[in-house]
Order: structure tokens, then sequence, then C-alpha cells
């Protein structure tokens, strides 16, 4: 693989843009175009919002008209959490023979939402010949794939326990407010029972792991509750008062009759205490693998997307999971 | 993948007895053919030498008549570590069409001491349309396969260090004798110059490290030293008194111009605190991952052998490295 993976990132948010930076730093790609929908960055060259020397890259907001004119092999799309809004051009570029990466969090296992999505794109992919790839830190990393090569060791697992523990006070804002900190219990359920809260792809991170193990189950569920400060918190952006809404804690189960298979925990608040991920296996042997302090999440889902490049570039035509191509691995 | 995967484990030692029991265990598995030149294991039922009723498999010492006669879709290699004392094996059994897992330590990375027999092991695979593919723990995970994926998460990686630690004392006696426990300084002096004590398999996971990651390295090199007990350590095979050797520690490096880009350090003795795996990565961000107690040998080898199984199943001819596959799991 000597030629550079010629690479278009498409959504210039928090995660696209350090998408984009990785992408110009990296040996092995070339950042051939950077889109996004406002019209506050088009027409600016991406260097500029990166705050580096100008590229030559200019932010477009058509990503098709700059697929055919570019002719990428590779497209990182940093959206959206949700498949429905972009399986549309999922399809249409997979089908012109481009490569997709994304950090959809439901493209991590769409099938499991959206299975008619998830046919269509793999057909559009087959058709095309190219790969489309959903991953991520989280989904995609530290609760799903984490969990399951780690029984790669285990002569039999029956149950899968991972925890991530966020502490949000080290997170930007918008992952504060993501997490509801500062709203009153009243105000989180309101916003929760509206969909507007929590976090999207535990459901998927825990069918990936019970189908990947062939744990038998019954049933996924997903549970979403607020973490109330217990003392005032507070952080660069924001102040949390005792008593007011520290962020989240939300459980995706796959159970068998009631007992879960896989239960993965995530706790995402201000001043959570020992943040960290970490995957207990029981089984033969028992085992735990914990990395203190936690995967960053922003800077890492860049950096995971960069990262599988090759492994997409390399893969045979279809929707894939992580766990259907070889490990991510950082290169120059 | 519903058919199962007939398989022939040659080699009849702690680790292949091991990976034969969990051939009969697994649901994907067929165990057909079961192979050792000892002549005490000869004729006798497979489930006789695991403490199981009779499973219709009765070891045999030609392997290759074996082959002839039952088809094998995968042979199982857990013989030795070295690889110019099976590699004409390998080459034959490959050109037969058989993919190939092994346990010997050379094969994770065949092309580093033996670039002319990986060359002639490819070449036959290809032929024979076959996977070749050398894994265990460690090599094979602990110290490589987890610190490469792990850095699947990083935007840069300056350098590497793994650790493993074995407290000896909890392992079985040829472990304790492999590593010298109970010798004077003498002793172990003499058996490791003749090349008699040690770990095999650390240059070449030092070696796959460096290369996956792309570190700039002139030079792969291995130490081995004596730890010495500092007071008496007594384990269910042995004593070792103060002063004798407990065991050793083995550090491979990479490094360029004397600057290590990846050490592995490895240390296996009795009495050894903290026994553990750990993957520290110096980057954007640093990161570090802990498996406490660590990964037990034995048991997870022959678990890796097995969990590895589909995974060569699937995969396109030829010999290749873990990193080149999807991720082992457990499955029933």
């Amino acid at each position: 693989m000597t030629e550079r993976i010629r690479t278009m990132v498409v959504g210039l948010g928090p995660i696209g843009l350090e998408t984009a930076r990785m992408a110009l730093e990296r040996q092995g790609l070339e950042l051939v175009a950077a889109v996004d929908l406002d019209p506050e960055k088009h027409g600016r060259d991406i260097g500029e919002l990166l705050s580096l020397d100008a590229t030559g890259v200019t932010v477009e907001d058509d990503s098709i008209a700059a697929l055919r004119r570019l002719d990428p092999d590779l497209a990182i799309l940093c959206t959206t959490s949700f498949l429905p809004r972009v399986s549309d051009w999922i399809e249409e570029v997979a089908r012109a023979g481009v490569d997709v990466l994304s950090s959809a969090e439901e493209l991590l296992l769409p099938d499991l939402q959206h299975p008619e999505l998830a046919r269509r794109i793999h057909a559009a992919a087959l058709e095309g010949g190219a790969t489309v790839l959903g991953t991520g830190v989280n989904p995609g990393f530290v609760l799903d794939f984490l969990a399951v090569l780690a029984t790669g060791v285990c002569r039999r697992v029956e149950s899968v326990r991972g925890v991530r523990v966020v502490d949000a006070a080290r997170r930007r804002l918008p992952l504060q407010r993501k997490v509801g900190a500062g709203l009153s219990r009243e105000e989180f359920e309101a916003l929760a029972a509206d969909g507007r809260l929590g976090h999207v792809g535990l459901r998927e991170s825990t069918a990936l792991v019970a189908r990947a193990l062939e744990l038998p189950h019954d049933e996924v569920t997903q549970s979403l509750e607020p973490v109330i400060a217990e003392r005032d918190v507070a952080t660069p952006h924001l102040t949390v008062a005792a008593g007011q809404v520290a962020g989240i804690r939300n459980i995706g189960v796959a159970t068998l009759a009631g007992i879960p298979a896989v239960t993965l925990d995530l706790s995402m608040y201000v001043g959570a205490p020992d943040p960290r991920d970490e995957i207990l296996l029981e089984g033969d042997p028992p085992l735990s693998f914990l990395v203190p302090g936690g995967v960053p999440g922003d800077l890492a889902t860049a950096a995971i997307l960069v990262n599988s490049a090759r492994q997409v570039a390399a893969a045979s035509p279809g929707l894939k999971t992580v766990l259907e191509l070889p490990p991510p691995r950082c290169v120059r």
C-alpha cells in the first residue's frame, strides 16, 4: 500500500475537523476535499479552520459534486449519529465505488435498528465495489471491539461486562450539554423522553458483543437515568449545583430469560471519579482489561477513523463491522 | 460459516493437549486427528489422555498419513518454538491445501530470522490455497497484538512499552525449569550461553510492533538476564533459595540510533510481585492498557489457537501475521 488514500471528509464539526487535521498529517492519506453545510465555513481553506497554514483544500458544500470532480478513494462521514439521515448518501457514495468510513453510531451495527437500510447499503457497496464501515471509540472500540478481542485468549466466556466512566468536567461543553449537566431532574426527564439526551450506540455495542461471541440472548435493552450531583461541581464551561443533574448513566444489556450475558455500563457526568474503560470477562479464565483514565472520546474517534483507512481500502466490498477487518493501528 | 472446521492437532504436549480438548468442546470445530511422536501415546484415545470419555480419535504418529486419509481443513501444530524444525512440514501441509495454525513462536514473524523459510512457506500456501498463521499469548497477543491495536485510537505514537510479569511459582514445573528457577547464577549463565534458557519469540514480538506501527528502527535486540531470589521461595514443584536464580528477565528493544521505539520487558520468575500485562503508549494521547494478573500462558495459548480457526478459514491464502486477520474471539 504505497499509494496515498485520497480522502474526503464530510462534516466539519469537532470530530470531522480533527479527522481532517489527522488526514493532513498522515503520509498515507491525502486530504482532497472537505465538505460542510455551514455557510460560515464555505470557501475557507481547511487549514484556516484548523489554525494551520493554507492547505489548498477549500471547504465546499456539495459532497457529491466534490466526489464527481475529485474521485476520492475514501469518504469519512462525521455528520450525525443516526443512520436514516445519511443512508441515502452512503448508498450513493458506495455505489460510486468510494469507500465510506463513518462515526455515525448506528452504523456500527446498522441492521440492528435499520435492517432494510443496512441491506440497501450492503447491496450498493457490492455493486460499487466499495467497503462501508462504522467505527469510533464508543461505539467502535472501548466497549465492543476491545470486549470481543479480549475473549480471544479465553476457553469459554459466560458473560461480559464493560464499564466506561467519563468525567464530563474534562470534556467540551457540547458533551456536557449532551449528558444534561446542570439540568433539573424534571428538565432531564422531559428531554430524555424526547430522545434528546443520552449516548447513541450503546444498544449497537451491546448487540455486537452478544452476536460476535454467540452469547444466547432474547433481548437487547438500554436504560438511561440521570446522575444527580451530590455536591457542587465547577467545570471550565459550567457549574453544576448539588441536586442538579451531573450527567447520565446508560446501561445496555443483552439478556437471556432475564439473565444478562452482556452488560455495558456507561457513565458520563461531571465529577465522575476514577474515569476508565474496563472489560470484565466471566469464563475460563476470568480476565479483566483496564484502560486507566479511559480513552478520550473526540480525539480518539477522529484517530480511529483515520487509523482504519488502510484496512477499509484493503477489505473486500460490502458493509462491514469492526470485527470483520484487521485491527486499526496508528501509522505515520 | 456453518460447517465445522475439520481439525488435526499435531504435538500433544501441554499446549497441544489443551488445544485438542478445546477443539472437542467447540461446536465450530471437529477434532478428526491427534498426532504425537511419543510411543506412549500411540493407539490411545485422545479422550483418555484428557481424562475424558472415549472420543473415537486415536493418537497416531504419522501426521502426513493422517492428513491424506482424513483431509482436514486445519492443522494446529504445537511441537516446537523454532521454525527450522517445522518449516518443511508446514510447507507440505500448506501445499496440500490445509490451513496451518501454530504456537511455534518464530512463526509469529518468520521472515525476521528465517526469510528464506518464510518465502517458501508463503509460496507453498499460495500454491495450495491455504493460510498459515503463527499465534499464541506471548508472542501473539499480550505484548504485540494488544500493543498494536491499542494504538488504533491514537493520533500519534512515539514509543511503545510492553510489560509482562509472570509469577512462575503459579505455573507448571516445565516453565519453572525453562526460566532456570533454582539454578545457581553460574549454571544459569552456562545454559543461557547455550541458548537453552529464556523465552523464544520476544524478538519477533518487538519487530512486529515496530514494523506494524512503522516506527523507524535500525536494530532489534534481545537481552536475557537472571532474576536472583532475594529470599527463599517455595512453589508446589520446587523451592528456590535466596541467592539462587528465581527466573528470567528478557527485554526486546527496537532502537533508532540507540533510542528505543519499542521496548518489551518480560519477567518470569518465582515470587514475581504484581503479575500483569501492560501496554504503555507514549504519544497523543498517551494511553495504557492493563491486564491485572496477566493472561495465563498455556491455557490461553491453546484458546487463541482454537479462537483463530474461523479467521484462518476465512482468510485469503498465504503466510499471514496476527495483524492481517480480524481479531480472534471465543465462540461456542
